[in-house]
């Protein structure tokens, strides 16, 4: 056996000789991107080994691989197989992982320390006799004393455990609930998960090493009850059985990336024994099935802000019968526990000098750590950066165009996986916009300017047309419209007006920020100096940013992790200066100028 | 107003003068048989008023009650009026309670202080507004101090109790977890239930008063799998969904009983914030869904012994979201909480000198308190005086013979309710076996004897006849065949070996018995003197016997009221020197002398 360790997602596999890294990466629960399946015949899972033996290049590689990926470094994932027992370490680039992944679940993490809320205990009995009558309980040896409470559910699988593991088990415990009775020499496992707006994120975690052992993504099925929070909330404001259909599907999308992560790592779901939660205040509310009614009206209050514990199985999730689902603390109005788990995974609040967090999603959330003092707000950016409210927008899925550069005097683009283009997703959507701007095709107050060929219509109806009809995977073009690029002024003006009033509220300029972090699936993907070249974030040096992924999810995984993430993520609610922005007396001047296609809009 | 209180049943209510006794009798929960429903013409409702003023009696009363009635001061609850406002005292002579209640629920009660394991907290809230965006718990005052657990279903009542009465609410808590958000100045309630192999008994009971708010009985529906124990056992060891089927009946039958006292009380189920319920181990394991194939095969141990506290939400109750049922300890082997709580209820472990206390049923459970040592047994008496295995036997319904007697030269019978014979009850069977035993009509070893004229058949297949098919309900004669005295006569013997060999076990004689305590349903009904002479019980002057009823029941209420009940039952788990039976060296030999129908069957 040997040891694969892939990079940078952090996660571990043993593996055989012989075996490819293909196997050895399915194995590991990173979703490879491998259409052929193995075969040698599409080439995408590219990979380069940075340590550790392998088989050397084969004609296969060769013949797939461009001279560019050769001289790179980059394998065939499939092709390679492991030698000899020394550990190998693997680098996994971005655009080698499956769509759903890549968009949802990865992200960067700083390492820590294993120290979970659950313990486990090793425990036998002797059998009874007829001179030994007592329960199977009480003939359990070695029970650490104190008080343990044990509910029905739970006590129903001891007696089948003992017996059918020579009168052995380990006791999972949280605080002094018994949560499962687990055969002995079993690993107890977490389940974290990021219920996004629009995306979950979800992770399989060995709690006795913190490896992740699976991991996967899927759509948020509330979708189909409405794109935006709002709609949602007013879904179970208008409809008395709303809330509870709310709660059954993301439920439901939850429990099917709970057995996908547990098919990763050939568990049962069972098998696991804590889960953490994290989303903004909305899911929140919808996956505990809260009552939304003051959420969703003014003057917008949560039923709770402090940190939930609640039986996992009594929401409907299939875990472990004892376990329980912990939901750190909301900060405030809707910004939820997925910023404070954010705030977590990137150490935001111990950071020296000025760091400015923000996760962009159809809401982005900021929190500035002053030198200290911490102020965070929310800022309504919309759906477009996830595709909606965009002509041609959609999600980061096969076939989205995700990068434009000016060549040649007219938009070139790349597409995720090299489909048939067939849309826009964010990043592309952004591109368009900062490179039809520095072409001057788009004026600084989002105007289109007429005179190119591939410029059409007239006046708010004006269009560029990216990719010709012929061109696309549906035999549409894929265009960007005048009132597209207006979607993104005001996205990225609600994004850079909350940036300006927090720096404010702090009684500094943008340029005293050290250190930006961007979070999220959409903020990794962008193109930072388009972002800077329009003004969605402030006129930074590059080196100043840090895109880190879904940092929210990886928060989630340090909660289940580390217990003392969750006393440090209480410390942190009560440190966070929320500002209201909606009612800010400043806000509606600074989102004006915000708009504005321009690095530093407030010069205008 | 003025206040009644109802006795031996320990009920008091608020009242208005005008009402009638019947409709304080119905608001208080006393199940008074009213088959008219309070017109005046069964006159079932049959009471005597000991203290108080109320209306004399009407033409109605000196028309349906008899000379003797009436000069026993009985008067009809219908027709009795409240006049003013001094304390009334209702006696409620156990022939008026509907046959149910009488069989099953009542009781003697030993006072109790009310420390119930729930508190009560009055919180109030400042409302919401622009420059308050704190989240409902958040903005809850005076809660006290310390770490709250409060699952998601619980917190989720909190916006609407808080805004649906004046930002109020009455936090109920049991320990660190909050099980429920009452409207304010709502009176917590518990439920208490006694869960027979064969039948049900349910309380309502106000948790700050300690008062019995509502009270039925009903069939335990598992009857429909299996009328003893060891066949619904065998059925869950046959059938993987047989346990699961099995639960689902017995809390079905529960959520009747619950949905039944709080229509008496006119609350809702989901006002019960704390649940209490006793059982002998296998139905504690078949209401508990502990899995039983160990419980029902050699060496028969259980799956846990000590008290258990469960979501009573998750086993299906409907009960408050928060709410905990808690089961008391279970002694060992088939002996349960039931016998815990009939122990507690009688106050067994306290009394000074020997005090022998029993509870007859399918099984029979005997606990002796030699002067402070605490001995338990369970002997298997079988169904016999429960009805079955009876030719004619039957449950203590309308038309049951439960009294007989010796008169002009045959068995004369009184039935339930005055109803047409149909079968002989319990206390039925045993006084048949007595008279015909005390007639020379049957020997002593149980065989019948010929020429009487209402003795027909041969041998062992010989029968008297109690009721010609004339005059019963059904048209068919009541008869008691020898093999029914055969049936009594296994039964009488285990109780009374079972006495025999704890007496001898704390060195004693069965004349060293000071004290002689006896409950269950049947237990509260059966002539102590024919008891005797058949040799059931020990030959012990009949003032060292007391008669409690349903002291199982009555043990659950008081589990439920005082949390240190649940410390005493603990600790008298502890106590307990459980003898098993089954492989006791002497049983056999004991049992074999036993099953004579003689006072005294040593002698023999």
């Amino acid at each position: 056996m040997t040891e694969v360790a892939f990079q940078p997602i952090g996660r571990r596999i043993e593996a055989r000789p012989g075996d490819t890294l293909l196997e050895a990466a399915q194995d590991a629960g990173v979703a490879l991107s491998a259409v052929c399946g193995g075969a040698g015949i599409c080439g995408d899972c590219r990979v380069r080994v940075l340590q550790g033996a392998v088989t050397p290049l084969n004609p296969v590689e060769e013949d797939l691989l461009s001279d560019a990926d050769l001289a790179s470094g980059l394998r065939l994932a499939c092709q390679t197989e492991i030698v000899g027992e020394s550990l190998i370490v693997v680098d996994v680039p971005p655009d080698s992982l499956s769509a759903a992944q890549r968009s949802q679940v990865e992200g960067e993490e700083i390492p820590l320390a294993v120290a979970p809320l659950i313990h486990s205990y090793d425990l036998s009995a002797d059998p009874p006799s007829v001179d030994d009558l007592r329960g199977d309980w009480e003939r359990v040896r070695d029970l650490p004393a104190g008080e343990w409470r044990v509910s029905a559910p739970v006590m129903a699988e001891l007696p089948g455990t003992l017996r059918g593991h020579g009168w052995r088990t380990r006791m999972v415990t949280l605080e002094r609930d018994v949560v499962r009775f687990l055969p002995p020499e079993t690993t107890p496992l977490g389940f974290a998960v990021d219920v996004g707006t629009t995306g979950l994120a979800a992770y399989l975690v060995d709690l006795l090493t913190g490896v992740t052992v699976g991991i996967a993504g899927a759509t948020n099925p509330q979708i189909a009850y409405g794109e935006d929070v709002m709609a949602r909330l007013t879904l179970c404001m208008r409809d008395s059985g709303g809330l509870s259909r709310l709660q059954k599907a993301i439920i439901g999308g939850l429990n099917d990336l709970l057995h996908e992560v547990c098919a990763q790592a050939s568990v049962a779901p069972h098998r696991v024994v804590d889960v953490v939660a994290v989303g903004n205040t909305a899911m929140h509310h919808l996956l505990l099935g809260l009552p939304v009614e003051q959420l969703g009206s003014a003057p917008y209050v949560p039923t709770v802000s402090a940190a939930m514990y609640t039986s996992a199985r009594a929401l409907g999730l299939d875990v472990a019968e004892g376990a329980y689902a912990y939901l750190p603390p909301n900060v405030a109005g809707f910004v939820g526990g997925d910023h404070m788990a954010m705030l977590l995974a990137t150490e935001t609040a111990g950071q020296p000098g000025v760091t400015l967090s923000l996760d962009i999603g159809t809401n982005t959330e900021v929190t500035l750590n002053a030198r200290g003092k911490l102020w965070s707000c929310s800022t309504a950016s919309g759906p477009a950066f996830e595709g909606a409210h965009i002509r041609d927008g959609m999600r980061a899925a096969d076939g989205a165009i995700e990068r434009l550069v000016w060549k040649d005097g007219s938009l070139a683009w790349l597409t995720i996986n090299h489909a048939a283009p067939v849309g826009l997703c964010g990043s592309g959507i952004l591109d368009a916009v900062h490179v039809l701007r520095a072409a001057e095709l788009v004026t600084e107050t989002g105007r289109m300017v007429a005179g190119h060929p591939n410029v059409h219509g007239k006046g708010h109806t004006m269009w560029y047309e990216i990719v010709p009809a012929r061109q696309t995977g549906h035999g549409r073009a894929v265009v960007i419209s005048r009132s597209d690029v207006n979607e993104v002024q005001l996205a990225k003006g609600a994004i850079r007006a909350g940036i300006k009033l927090l720096v404010e509220q702090a009684g500094l300029e943008e340029s005293a920020i050290d250190q930006m972090i961007v979070a999220g699936a959409f903020g990794n993907y962008i193109d930072l100096a388009g972002a800077v070249a329009i003004g969605m974030f402030p006129p930074l040096p590059l080196e100043r940013f840090r895109q880190v992924g879904n940092a929210a999810g990886i928060g989630a995984k340090r909660l289940l992790i580390n217990a003392h993430e969750r006393e440090r993520a209480a410390v942190l609610a009560g440190r966070l200066h929320y500002i209201e922005l909606t009612n800010h007396p400043h806000f509606t001047d600074r989102f004006s100028q915000a708009v504005i296609l321009s690095p530093n809009p407030w010069e205008e």
